[in-house]
């Protein structure tokens, strides 16, 4: 396709220069040929929002090109895309709100904003027919976003299985290869620049949390919030849940997922309750066993992994680095590019697909899972028989128990018990009930199974 | 985003109506109501093409839909899209021609068309301002044609490697798993309706080659013609390559290949030639080591896998049903409701990125691989020597030497041999040579080692 007419420049404006948008600075700047050639019009880099022009930087710049001052790219009419990198909910919300309503597209790598605000900006990006993307704000540089807005739309969508947090995942698969103790694994990722000195972000789910809530409400065509994500974080696990995991077949990982129940779908389990026959989600984050077979077992270190369930596509997974400069960068310009495209071309943004399905996000209680038990009990007769006793009388099947490193000093004994498929109310009922046996010493950790095959 | 127009209905004409026809006229027929709102727009499914209108068929359409004449689509103005899903050259390449000239819109999931005539097409479809879709062409219903356009268009692509034959990649499964030999794999596969009766184009590569030049000339901006893909198929792999494969950590897959070299990358191993300097691309269908360790190495079975490396996001890869009805509708529909949405939006297509990076396709002879080679010696002393010199007189640097089941009955001995990266043309060389020594029975196999590690 040739351009008889000279192509008018496309302007950009970058909010935020840390290591994002660096990248992204250094891209635009630096390979401003091949991107314009693959765009079929000039792209130039115009202004880019720091909150310090003088702190010192590797990357160098032109001269005037930093701002401190936000209307200097909101309020530019040479501006036609803005680029947000600086990430947080305020002021990035605010700036992306006032991007579209002036008519500008807008490129986002902001989980946050997007799971917070998300739904509201679409629609207001669809009034102003102008593009939002944010390819970036989930999975690093692995194209998610894209292929289910687009490519996976036929589908009927069943499940969401995805490792969304390299930094969790790096200390899982120290925890699992080298039996480290998760404080020793946390201490790794914060010396190789994995885990922020906070940590709390990442390893209590949060993180995940914001991104399962940003594919759940595409993947479903259903408004849901990060609030609405049930959440643990990977703290409670201890070296001898991975033994125990590796011995019965299983990896742990720190999943976010979201399933869709209820609609046509057989009954998972014998639960004493019946399926509920209205539709519904369930949407969660915490460690799960993942049978060692599967493609998730085997996403290790930082790396990032989405597998989507749908109706006709069976299950497809998407694999590679879910964060990082160059990673992210590589999504962060794809949208650009895409834009420009369109832009060139004087195509007419396609608006999202409607929210309309209206999904009921439920409850955990109502969840049917396999679940992984560990407890500290007194090491003498039916102690097993009592807790037979107690899973017996609210309908949880054993799948299997196994007694543990025995110590003779403490005379206890530790005992892992695996499930049939179980209502989520009636394992935590039972945790209570075991509690109160004198028997038991402690409850040390519930994870749940993920089953596949069952579904 | 509410249409307050009554949305005008899309027409869909659909031509062929086999495995994967079958599947898309039982969506697009059964599944109107949940399409349709997706679209934005009624997709109303006008006529089908088929050979025999009386054939008996299980799917229930309406009467008055299926057609032997191409011209009731091509010529009908109300088909706004064709769908076709016959396969084979002819006459699908006129099909969609002609489709495209009349002002249609045309979603095709035919391999070998768009690696013959995908460029001449597309350019056909973008001074038409229509759209020619074609996800479904690659990899069953695993997003990877519009990745590559959009998501990954920012990085500058080093290298393609995917397992995009689900034959083959069963019958290899099956020879490493249960050590069958490749005819009784073969004729499982067969049984398995994974093989057709002439299994051809799976096992000697074809098939591969196909989806690799669709693949390349989109990641590369390089035309690359199917009869530019070098290609080795799977029928010389016996079941000891598979034993000594898994003692040098490796599984075998049939993988198709692309690399751009020559571009600012290091040269690979210690030749005696220098590199090119002027950026080629190597483009290769073969069965390789692949270090089991690796993603790719972990696909099993029928499925399919396409890894992508850029400058930017690094590997990424992408794993599901590379074939099959209901994956290959998944990716049919999908790209049926890109444009219906588009029409109802009124937004122009964008058209593809030329094609104008002119790469040379390089011949094998200067490829650089770590290979594997396993020959039948007399087993007497000095043959290892031999061995030895050829491969040292020709650059050839040696990384493991086994000799193996010696047979006392006939005194031969197996000897598998590792090298460090080499030059093709130089390994070709020794083979020659090695032939030539009275202590060779046989030169058995060679196979490329792909080592990502070193890249």
């Amino acid at each position: 396709m040739k351009f008889t007419a000279r192509p008018r420049e496309i302007g950009i404006g970058l909010m935020g220069l840390g290591v994002v948008g660096g990248g992204v600075a250094k891209v635009l700047s630096h390979h401003a040929h091949p991107l314009s050639r693959k765009a079929g019009s000039p792209i130039k880099l115009k202004k880019v929002l720091v909150r310090d022009i003088a702190k010192p930087r590797s990357l160098l710049l032109p001269h005037g090109l930093l701002t401190t001052d936000s209307q200097d790219i909101l309020a530019d009419p040479e501006v036609q895309i803005v680029v947000e990198v600086m990430g947080g909910e305020d002021p990035a919300t605010q700036y992306i709100h006032q991007a579209l309503s002036s008519g500008k597209h807008v490129v986002t790598a902001n989980k946050e904003v997007m799971a917070k605000h998300g739904p509201e900006l679409t629609a207001l990006a669809s009034t102003q027919k102008v593009n939002l993307l944010f390819e970036a704000s989930v999975g690093g540089g692995i194209p998610i976003i894209g292929p289910l807005m687009k490519d996976l739309l036929a589908n009927d969508i069943r499940s969401i299985h995805a490792i969304i947090n390299g930094t969790t995942n790096y200390i899982l698969t120290r925890m699992a290869r080298d039996r480290v103790d998760f404080h020793e694994g946390l201490k790794e990722a914060q010396a190789q620049g994995y885990a922020e000195a906070d940590p709390t972000n990442d390893i209590d789910g949060i993180d995940a949390a914001y991104k399962l809530a940003v594919l759940a409400t595409l993947a479903f065509h259903t408004r849901v919030h990060a609030t609405e994500v049930y959440r643990e974080g990977i703290s409670r696990l201890q070296p001898q849940d991975f033994r125990y995991a590796q011995e019965l077949g299983y990896a742990i990982k720190l999943l976010a997922i979201a399933t869709k129940v209820g609609d046509g779908e057989k009954g998972q389990g014998k639960s004493p309750l019946p399926p509920p026959t209205v539709p519904h989600l369930y949407v969660r984050v915490h460690p799960s066993f993942v049978p060692q077979e599967h493609m998730l077992a085997k996403v290790d270190g930082v790396l990032n992994a989405v597998e989507v369930e749908g109706d006709l596509i069976g299950r497809v997974l998407f694999h590679g680095m879910g964060a990082g400069r160059e990673p992210t960068t590589s999504a962060v310009i794809g949208d650009v590019l895409e834009i420009a495209r369109k832009i060139v071309s004087g195509s007419e943004p396609v608006p999202a697909t409607e929210l309309d399905e209206h999904l009921i996000i439920a409850p955990m209680s109502g969840l049917m899972s396999k679940y992984y038990l560990r407890l500290n009990v007194a090491d003498r007769a039916g102690v097993l028989a009592q807790i037979a006793t107690i899973l017996g009388d609210l309908n949880i099947s054993i799948a299997s128990v196994i007694q543990k490193d025995t110590d003779p000093a403490t005379q206890t004994a530790e005992i892992v018990v695996t499930t049939h498929p179980a209502r989520e109310d009636a394992m935590q009922e039972s945790l209570k009930r075991m509690e109160r046996l004198k028997a038991v010493r402690e409850v040390n950790n519930l994870v749940r199974i993920e089953d596949w095959s069952s579904k």
